[in-house]
Order: C-alpha cells, then structure tokens, then sequence
C-alpha cells in the first residue's frame, strides 16, 4: 500500500530499539515534511556512522581517531579510572561531571550462561593500565546484576595483591522511588549500605 | 565529548517527532551496533525518501509514480471517497479495509487564524473529481477540531446543490475509554449522535 521508499525506510526504524511499527511509520512519515538538506545531512550522519566509528586503542570509548577525546585530554585525573559496560554509560558520568578521570569501557558483561568468559571483555587491557599507569582507584560502575555482580567479582580477584583500590557504585534506592516498588536484593543492598545521618 | 558522527546523528534523531535528547542518544549508539549493510539501507532509505516520494496527482496520497497504488487500483469503488487530512490517514482506513473505495488527500485543515485558508488545501481537486467522477459520497474523516469542523462546514457549503452526499464519521467515546476522562464536546457529540440498541 505504502510506495516502496516509504516501506524501506519503516523497515530501518523498525530496527532501531524500542520502535515498533506504529512509531516507525509515524518516523517515516515525518521524513516526508523534511527539507532535502535534512534528508541529506540525516542520510550521510547514517554512513558516517558506518564509516568512521572506531573504538578507541586505549579504553574502548568509540570515537572517530585513534584515541577517544578523553584519552587524548590532558586535564584529566589519571589516578581513578570508571571502568563501565557500554561506552554510552561514559557520557553519563559526564553529565554529572564529578571526577574528571579516565575510564575503561568493558564492552559486555562476564555471563557464563550466554558463553561470554572474561576473555570476551576488555579485562586484560584494564589491568594493563593499572600496571602502566599508576592508577589508585577503579569504580567499577556496573548494573547490578548477575553478569554485573560476577564482573566485578572476578575483576576484584585478578587485581588482588596488586596496590589499587577497588570500589563499586552503590546499589540502593533510586531518588523518588517508592519503597514498595523495590524488589527485596535491592533492599537488602541498600541496608547493607546504610549511612549514619 | 561524543565524535562528530555520534553528534550529527543524535541531532538528526532529534528532528523527528517525539524523539527527545535521551532517545536520540539511545538510538544513535543503537546504530553502532549495526552492521555495514543495514546502516547503508538504512542511510539509502533515507536520501529514496528525498528523491522519490511526490504527490498522486488525482488524490494528494504519497507515491513514488504519477498516480499513487490506489488511484491506480481498477478494483475500488469509484462512487465513494474517503477525505482525509493526511497522506498517513489513509493506511487507518485501509487496514480495515471496510469500503475499499478511493481517497483524497487534503493535505491540510483550514485554519484562518494560523491563515491557511481553503485555497491552501487540496479542496478544488475534490470537487473537480466529484464533478467528473459521479462521485455519490464522500465521507470527511477529519479531525473533530475547531480547523477539522470550519474544514467540514467549508466543503460542505462549497457542495451544496451537488448531488453528492455528504458524511462524517462519528465523534464520540473511544473504546475503552472511561467517560470521566472524555471532555464535554465530546459528549456532547456523543450524545447527539445516540444510538437505539
């Protein structure tokens, strides 16, 4: 019913997480009120992506050099290192800006039940780093959960007897979230980690 | 702190109707993921829209031909047509698929205040096929809005002493719908448009 260009470009935001065919097709349709300079910048943002994203030598952050802007600033503090899952949780603690440090994207999670061992992430070149670069800290800023819990356990193991503090976020309750919505491991960390006031 | 093309293309993202800063965000690095061949449909999906996609010269509905699918279609009734405001209107009608007739496309509401006027919509071509066609009804499934009433009453007024009959689909409570939730013009019409059952 829809012209083919239309049914194509459904098609690839059906793709994308989250759309699903109704949206899609909204997506698609707004395209069509789109001048042709936003097409075209739209169309060649798609191929640069294709063409020019790297994952960066020293961390893993994707970028378009050989080193991520983050490796390459001088400015940061080199002594602490993030060490998270995906590269897009990095822009997260930028927003909130708070250490200006380095960090260390491990691209998945260990997960022995989806066959994906600590030889699938990027441990080695982390504790490469530890070694070369002196670092005093890493956060590891994983979710919790099963792959999350088991990374940072095995983390924790490979670097013990080396002189680094290994420290993890802190599971508890989200600002604003009532209690009764809190499934009880959650619970059970956040009194774990309960505070004097 | 994103590279170039994560930027670009959280911006084109953004463009798109309902897609704010995080999704734009999320769905950008979605792509990294993807492999070459589906970024490259995806991006050539994108410039077939610009190059591609005009207006049905009988109807107003998107095509990538002269005529759109429908008007090409030998096997419709030609005695009824669906007006609709939108191009995307038509797939409503179409998936449930009732009266397998033709449409036409106004591309637009009159609306003085925003200065759309009725020569700003595709109403002279709809008059020009009731007028050579034999056209018995036409069914205005626009909008129950203030632009969606003057366009109804405008086209109505624009057909009188034609023998053409003139029709609009219901407005009243959605399926499902509480009552306490529906304002009362709704209601009102709903009320006018009561039912023996």
């Amino acid at each position: 019913m829809y012209p083919n260009c239309i049914k194509d470009i459904i098609e690839a935001f059906k793709d994308l997480p989250g759309i699903g065919e109704k949206t899609a097709e909204r997506l698609a349709f707004s395209l069509i009120n789109f001048d042709k300079d936003k097409l075209t910048s739209f169309s060649d943002a798609i191929t640069a992506v294709r063409d020019k994203i790297k994952y960066c030598t020293i961390c893993g952050n994707i970028t378009d050099e050989d080193k991520c802007s983050i490796c390459n600033d001088k400015n940061r503090n080199d002594k602490i290192i993030f060490v998270v899952e995906k590269a897009k949780d990095i822009s997260l603690f930028e927003k909130i800006n708070v250490f200006n440090c380095r960090y260390h994207v491990l691209g998945g999670l260990i997960s022995p039940l989806d066959g994906i061992g600590p030889e699938d992430v990027n441990i080695d070149s982390l504790i490469k780093r530890i070694d070369n670069d002196n670092v005093e800290e890493i956060i590891l800023s994983l979710k919790p959960s099963i792959e999350g819990e088991t990374t940072m356990q095995y983390i924790k193991k490979v670097l013990d007897g080396k002189n680094v503090r290994v420290t993890r976020i802190a599971t508890g309750i989200p600002m604003g979230t009532d209690i009764e919505y809190i499934d009880a491991m959650t619970l059970e960390f956040a009194l774990d980690g309960r505070k004097d006031i």
